[in-house]
C-alpha cells in the first residue's frame, strides 16, 4: 500500500526518503530516486513532512516515539498519519506533536492496493486548516477525492472505521447468502453476478461478492485474505461504540464471529 | 406497485382487467382503458395470462384457491408470479396450475415503487421454458433487466430473498456507524454522503443513507417504512436457512432485532 502510494508521490514530483520493516520494499522507489534509510525517524526532516502508512496502533506509536523523529521532524514538520488507528491514538499524537512544535494531519484511505496505485484511494482528513492545506497537493497525488471531516482530530478516523464496518457487515451478509443459496441449489457465483450488477453496485459486492461465491460452502471472515484488518477494524468500531454506549449488535456479533477461532 | 407496473403494461398496449383489495386503487389504471373487475378471479380469463402482486404468502394463496380462480384460468393459462413469498409457497402453486393444465412462472422483482414507475425493476425468473417465453415480453415492458434462474420454481425466489437479506443488512449497519459516529461528534448526514459517493454507491446506501443519517439517534430497522417487508423478508430467509441447515448467525440476529418490539 504504502509502496503504491509513494510511487504516485514520485510521479507527481516530490523527492522522497523511503523507510520498510522490510527493507527489499523500498528497492523499486529506490529505483527512480528514492532515498532509503535505515531507521523510521531519518525518513523525517527539519521541517518538512512526513508521511506514515502503517500495520496498526502500536506500529505507529513506535515510530513516532521512536528515538529521534520528533526531533528530526523538529518544528514546522508536519506528520501526514494515514493508517487506520484508533482514533484516541491519533488525537494522543497530535498532542505529543503539539509539543514539538510540529503538526498532525490524519487522512486515512479507503480502496485496495490498486486503487493505490491508479491513485484511485478516496481520502479523509481531519486537522487544522493551515496542515490540511500544506498537505492537500500530496493527498491530491495519492487519491482521487478528499473529504475533510473538520479540524478535530479522530473525526476522519471514525468515518474510515464506519466505512469498514459497513463493508465488512456486506462481507458476512454475502457469505450467509451464498451459503443459503448454494444449499438450495443456486449457484452462488450467477447469483452474485446477477446482485453486484443490479442492486449491489458498489465495489466491496463487485470485488469481495465473486471471492466469497466461488468459495461459499467454506468461507469465512477470518478465512478472507488480510483477515487481521477485519480483527482490527472491527475492534476499533467495537471499541468507539462501547466508549460512546451506544448500541452496536451487529458489530458485537462481527466481533464475536472474527474471535471464534484463532486468527491466522 | 401494482399500480406502477400495471401503467407500464397498459402504455406497452396490453389490455388488463385489474383487481385491488381497495377499489380506489384501480381507478387511474381504469381511466386508462383497464377494466376494473371486483374478485380476483375475474382478472383471470380462459388461457390468458393472469399477473399476481401482492403483500405475501396468504395473501397470494387466497387469490389462487379463491372460489372460480383456477377454472377462469383454464388450460393453457399462465400465472405469472411476482410477489416475494417463500419458495415452498411458490412450489406448491406451480404443483396446483400443473393439476389444472395451467402454467406458473415466478418472476419476484428488486427495486422501489418508483423504479417500478420508470420501468427499471429488475426481474428473477423461474419456470418452464416455454412459459417464461411467453412471459418475456409483459416482464420486458415492466423491468429493465431480467435474470434467468431455471426451471427450477423457488429458485428466483431463493435470489430474492437473498438480495433483501443483503439490504437489509447494509440498512443495520449504516444505523449502527450513523449512531456510532453521531455519538463521536460527526454529522452522519456529511458521513454517508461521502460514503455513498465513494465506497457504497449501490442504491441501498445512497437511498437510505439519507433517511438513515436524518434520524440517526432513534432509527431501527423497525422504524422504517414498510418495515413489515424487513419482518416478512428476514423471516423467509432465516426459514430457508434453517432448512438447509446453513449458518446464518447475521440473519438471525436480524430476526431477533426485528422481533424485539411489537410490529407497527
Amino acid at each position: 500500500m504504502g509502496q503504491a502510494m509513494a510511487l504516485n508521490l514520485i510521479k507527481a514530483g516530490y523527492t522522497l526518503r523511503v523507510y520498510n520493516r522490510t527493507a527489499g520494499r523500498a528497492e523499486p522507489l529506490v529505483a527512480l530516486g528514492a532515498e532509503s534509510v535505515s531507521r523510521p525517524s531519518e525518513a523525517a526532516t527539519k521541517g518538512n513532512i512526513v508521511i506514515t502508512m502503517v500495520t496498526d496502533d502500536s506500529a505507529l506509536e513506535d515510530i513516532v516515539r521512536s528515538e529521534g523523529f520528533m526531533e528530526r521532524l523538529g518544528r514546522g514538520g508536519l506528520h501526514l498519519s494515514m493508517s487506520t488507528v484508533s482514533p484516541a491514538t491519533s488525537r494522543q499524537l497530535a498532542d505529543f506533536h503539539d509539543e514539538y512544535g510540529s503538526h498532525y494531519v490524519e487522512a486515512p484511505v479507503f480502496g485496495p492496493p490498486e486503487a493505490a496505485t491508479a491513485r484511485k484511494l478516496w481520502i479523509c482528513i481531519a486537522g487544522s486548516k493551515e496542515a490540511k492545506k500544506r498537505a492537500l497537493p500530496l493527498l491530491d497525488a495519492m487519491g482521487q477525492g478528499i473529504f475533510d471531516f473538520g479540524e478535530r482530530i479522530g473525526s476522519a478516523l471514525i468515518v474510515k472505521i464506519c466505512g469498514n464496518f459497513i463493508s465488512f457487515t456486506a462481507m458476512e451478509a454475502m457469505m450467509e447468502a451464498c451459503r443459503m443459496a448454494q444449499k438450495n441449489g443456486i449457484n452462488p457465483s450467477e447469483m452474485m453476478e446477477m446482485l453486484s450488477r443490479t442492486m449491489f453496485t458498489a465495489p466491496v459486492y463487485q470485488n469481495f461478492g465473486k471471492l466469497i461465491a466461488i468459495n461459499a460452502e467454506q468461507i469465512t471472515l477470518q478465512g478472507l485474505p488480510n483477515s487481521w484488518i477485519v480483527v482490527k477494524d472491527i475492534g476499533l468500531f467495537k471499541e468507539r461504540a462501547v466508549m460512546a454506549e451506544t448500541e452496536a449488535p451487529l458489530a458485537n456479533l462481527l466481533n464475536d464471529l472474527i474471535s471464534e477461532s484463532p486468527s491466522p
